[in-house]
């Protein structure tokens, strides 16, 4: 049990209309159990499609993981598939048809709908994984010596499924090889420049160990992936040569373990027992998603503020009405007194604010899109960075001003100790 | 031209690392000029499986897009297998040297990097669509009667080069089908329920119309789609279909063309000249990122406030320490006075709060993970609702909660008119 593949079903995907988010869940899970995902189809909800790719998919993997095209609605096919695929009927599955009506009896629906009961009709070969948070049952089929698992499409059925039920069960049944990751995210040195400087380091790392860049806004995220029988053997691995980059580019390096900006701040923080506050307004509510994302944030995140209309800076945070005539709203002063305020309000170490254009529209005083001031202010400094960049459409503006500024404040904390 | 089949190509994806938003933006943008995706393939960066999948794509699809694999690292294999399938060599290109030097120039980086030099080497029968944002350059080949675009993997370089560059090559170079979609967005009837009481609706849709179910949150969006070589004869079909909705399900429907949520509430508010603030506690900020993702949302939106400590709570927004104490911080008392607080705060019509337990760690004051109590305030009228659902990931339950406030304010807004 090595190499998976996934087959997301579904015309919403194909369409633009939805994201595919579960892929990226299942092999970040699977990863974490030494199973890496190989290839990734994604195809339209026609009985020959997915017949077709089921068929590609075992030729590639010991095991196929398709989701969605479950539904009770009448553009569904994949069970259908699944039975002629497999050579199999279909048919009524007492302990499926139990567990269903026992669900909906527990929401209140228990006049269970004709349509709802086909729910329980699967493959006679397959094995029933039951669905703890909707209707449509995961189906396991054997094929030759590899597994497949159907699953529904939705997002918060399918990772208790994957989680609670099919880790669990693929770790017990097959004994599998480990794979440990580590992430080291390195700021400050561009993608190029930094595989220059690591070439011989990179060059030289062994053979179970695999290297990949990940640029994420202006960071760079080292991924090494070691894999072995034995994990402390790997986990040594992975440590020694990241220690080895600390003489080439240890002055970039913000982080040698986690993965995730809000992690590594969060981290930090509580370690120097400093709290945050967060005055933004171009930002919109981004930067503070952010940090609340992160598990625990409420032990240093004091709060924030969104004063998007221009008299709420004045009013709530303090900012001179003065400032904002002679600089304009989008000026390095109203970032600055934003951030002053905001520190007087929440009573925190730490505040963060944010002042810019985000576009399409322009800006109340016809500051260029895209250009955005930040503060950063920590007790009495405080430090205003300007950024400029207009190509990028609004969520992802929000979300790489965001991105900068907690990195930004991650090395002012790591270089002020 | 009718079909297309993206190739997304890096191990970041298929390892969980990245999500893959690209083949979204560019099925989406394909979808505008009536081109379908019909396949989306992600695969590893090797050579090998490059050439393969290019084969297989180019079976299916007229026209092929690839992203990814053409950063400057030694990680990125994707020209070299280009020129490989095409039985092509790779060269400098002087015109996309000389872009490329002014792209380094501009950004203060004259000094050209060897390896920012090799981007400039294309196989020599390509077409270069320059990249203003990136120094990958995008590369056009022909096969047979069909197309192929290689882009990078940036989702920032990616999205000007379609929507600026190939997809008006496309329609300017091939006479296309028009697709025309509408989205009507159905609130307070489960799926399967839905099902039945359009189904003789759905049965009788014109040959050249699709429907789709696609479920978000409690929302249920139908996705209509219909094709054909007369763009306005396409609109008339559609609105005649989705007015037949109207004595099946009109109550119920909160939107017949837009399909973001945060859109649809914007119109509202604007069409009813009202005002809008947020006090959010579980939802952390994306309460607000949601409100603010809308351009043009400074005309309704006035400011928002994340109170994440409960003593900011009482202090900011004049939530009282007695109804805490006695009701604890998660409650439906403290919903209301957080929705008063910041109605008066912000000075708006109406007012949104949030108090809950996200989790994955329990709540101060041992409230279940999961619950939440959110109020929305109209004016002088009040109503606050729970939720609970313990099965959802942290970032999950913030962006589900979030979807369900504006749906239910939406909702409202509708009915009481």
């Amino acid at each position: 049990m090595e190499n998976a593949v996934l087959i997301t079903i579904g015309d919403e995907i194909l369409s633009g209309n939805t994201i595919d988010t579960n892929s990226n869940f299942i092999a970040t899970e699977l990863k974490n159990i030494g199973i890496k995902v190989s290839q990734i189809f994604t195809i339209s909800d026609e009985i020959e499609t997915i017949k077709n790719t089921l068929r590609t998919a075992f030729e590639i993997g010991d095991l196929v993981i398709t989701t969605g095209g479950l539904g009770p609605t009448r553009d569904d096919k994949t069970k259908k598939a699944l039975a002629e695929f497999f050579d199999d009927e279909i048919a009524l599955d007492e302990a499926t048809f139990i567990h269903l009506k026992n669900y909906m009896e527990k929401r209140g629906r228990g006049d269970i709908l004709e349509r709802n009961k086909e729910q329980a009709f699967v493959p006679t070969k397959s094995t029933v994984f039951q669905n703890q948070y909707g209707t449509a049952p995961c189906m396991m089929m054997k094929y030759n010596n590899k597994l497949s698992f159907s699953l529904p499409g939705v997002p918060y059925e399918v990772k208790p499924l994957i989680k609670d039920q099919i880790v669990p069960y693929l770790k017990e049944t097959f004994s599998l090889q480990y794979i440990n990751t580590r992430i080291v995210s390195v700021v400050g040195i561009p993608e190029s420049v930094l595989a220059d400087i690591i070439e011989d380091w990179e060059l030289s790392l062994p053979q179970n160990l695999a290297l990949s860049y990940l640029p994420v806004g202006t960071r760079v995220k080292l991924r090494l992936t070691a894999s072995g029988h034995n994990e402390s053997v790997l986990q040594q691995q992975l440590e020694q040569e990241i220690q080895k980059l600390f003489p080439l580019i240890g002055e970039s390096i913000i982080a040698t373990s986690e993965d995730k900006i809000e992690k590594i701040l969060g981290e930090l923080l509580n370690e120097k027992k400093l709290t945050l506050s967060i005055a933004e307004s171009c930002t919109g509510g981004e930067l503070a998603k952010m940090i609340t994302s992160n598990s625990g944030s409420s032990k240093y995140f004091v709060g924030g503020i969104v004063p998007y209309a221009t008299a709420k800076k004045v009013e709530i945070l303090n900012v001179s009405q003065k400032t904002v005539d002679e600089f304009t709203v989008v000026s390095e002063q109203v970032a600055q007194e934003m951030a002053k305020g905001c520190q007087k309000l929440f009573g925190s170490h730490i505040s963060l604010s944010t002042t810019g254009v985000a576009g399409p529209g322009k800006g109340e005083d016809g500051k260029d899109i895209g250009t955005v001031f930040y503060t950063i202010r920590i007790n009495d400094n405080e430090q205003t960075f300007r950024l400029y960049m207009p190509h990028l459409e609004r969520l992802d503006f929000m979300y790489f001003v965001s991105q900068k500024i907690i990195q930004d404040l991650i090395g002012l904390l790591i270089n002020n100790q």
